[in-house]
């Protein structure tokens, strides 16, 4: 339940993958939470309003409490404005922008419009992350290592705007990695180097090395490649003082001292929603640009290498 | 005069071109402030102790109230880290670190130790910048331009570091310029596209071309590069819907509608060290992030385009 115990009213902007695999379930299943209207330029749901546009939905509907952004990064920043100039409650998918100075804008909007924002990091909520967590909280790390590859052909077939100045390139799933390695570690990261390996055909880097340090001292390296056919791997590994741990499966699979802990299940984006609702509820929002934070951080003392080009298809490379 | 009345004991760690211009001599004229020891690793002056790195320093000289980093930014953190950790008020030169992070870490550190840390941006004391942001705070900003242009073999000799990943090029000026025009325009800048210019040979930006818009939707384009022989440009203009405004000579030289404004003396340095005595007495701190965030988002968001080698001395050109 929110504010005066009335269901959130909520609008769905963008309705892609991302939206239909994730919000749209999520949202149904959490309590005090219901989707009332959609804006997509291309598609619509049966039995709900939809609109071509933000401006039409907040136009027509104006009983909608809050917002979802599932639009890509680079024409979020004015539908994120209208929403909250229009006193809406706002939740945005990773990244939450563009830039850091679109979050930091966003994120004073929000404060003086006396609204929630949310900006949302969907791995910090897979199920092994709190578990690693708790269990490094007390521990001293010694070094740690992120190793990030998958196929992108797999993840985002036909998705050029991530090949686009801004979308971020392999930073993409990346910053995901980020997300968690800022919320279990107990010190802040900071990035030392980066080495950072453009398609020649491309504005965003398919690979990166990026060597960081805990504010304590520990080296974290970070792999990130999305030339990765076969298995695909998402995994984060600590050693500690006492012990080591490796989060794998993206966050899904904590095993400590080589032993797997029990497993719960995938509930991401229904965390997400239900801390949505009691951010609301408590007039609070939440925005952490450290992900976000550390990928500029990347690009700024990158150094950059031009690797072969990338096509979409395999074979158009032959 | 600095907390119970004493005057404040500085430390100066870095003893190149920047700390000798500038530094040396706002020192002498600041009422409150007394120069008291030199960590460097080349040099030394004259009747004042003298270190090789300011852990030798700190060690040796207990009696330090605050320590002004004048080093290269790459090695600056260690450096911030180990005065804050010793105690010691900070003053930092701009860019206040070579990542976000470090400095966002920095601010952290500084306040948990319950000492001030003024991360400087000199070009904001020059003469007409404050008569600037007074005469736009209450005009509509219609678009603005910036552009910055020099020739980095005068400014520059020898110094590789600005080459190297970290350096930041052609931004290293050119965060001059935005912490002058984030210091008067009445809105936030937020980086909608950039392109970047490396030489084939180097790893930073010889020249740059950043699209800015405010907050509110005007356009902002700034314009860097640093092979500008000849007359050499550091302006901004801005348009508004009552007149326009030219700052020009780095901030030295108002012109409002045409007519230049009476200009002051230059007193940059001066102006940083009443401040930090300020800021010391007050137990307050001083860290704008906003100049680097925004070069860090020009980054990010930046098409790379690869142009001709730079060498130091135009003759190994040929």
């Amino acid at each position: 339940m929110t504010e005066g115990g009335r269901t959130l009213k909520l609008a769905l902007v963008g309705l892609g993958k991302i939206a239909r695999d994730q919000h749209l379930p999520a949202i149904e299943a959490t309590p005090g939470a219901r989707l009332a209207a959609i804006a997509s330029r291309h598609a619509g749901l049966d039995g709900l309003p939809c609109y071509p546009t933000i401006d039409a939905l907040l136009a027509a509907e104006p009983g909608i409490d809050a917002v979802t952004l599932c639009t890509p990064p680079d024409r979020r920043f004015a539908q994120a404005l209208a929403a909250l100039d229009a006193g809406k409650h706002l939740m945005l998918e990773k990244p939450p922008g563009a830039t850091l100075a679109e979050v930091a804008a966003l994120g004073r909007r929000a404060a003086a419009a006396g609204v929630t924002l949310f900006a949302t990091w969907h791995s910090r909520e897979a199920a092994a992350v709190g578990p690693a967590r708790r269990w490094l909280a007390g521990r001293e790390i010694r070094s740690a290592r992120i190793t990030w590859k998958e196929d992108v052909r797999h993840w985002h077939p036909g998705q050029g705007w991530i090949w686009e100045p801004g979308g971020l390139g392999v930073f993409d799933p990346g910053i995901n990695a980020l997300s968690i390695a800022t919320a279990i570690l107990p010190d802040p990261l900071l990035v030392a180097r980066s080495a950072l390996h453009f398609p020649s055909n491309r504005a965003t880097p398919i690979a990166a090395e990026v060597d960081m340090v805990t504010a304590a001292g520990a080296p974290v390296a970070m792999e990130l490649d999305w030339r990765q056919t076969g298995p695909q791997t998402w995994d984060i590994s600590v050693e500690t003082d006492d012990g080591a741990l490796t989060l794998s499966k993206g966050g899904a699979v904590l095993t400590i001292d080589g032993a797997e802990q029990l497993a719960e299940p995938d509930e991401e984006y229904r965390r997400l929603y239900a801390r949505f609702v009691e951010l609301v509820a408590a007039g609070e929002s939440d925005v952490d640009m450290s992900p976000l934070m550390l990928v500029a951080d990347a690009f700024l003392v990158g150094r950059r290498h031009v690797v072969e080009p990338f096509f979409d298809a395999p074979e158009m490379a032959t």
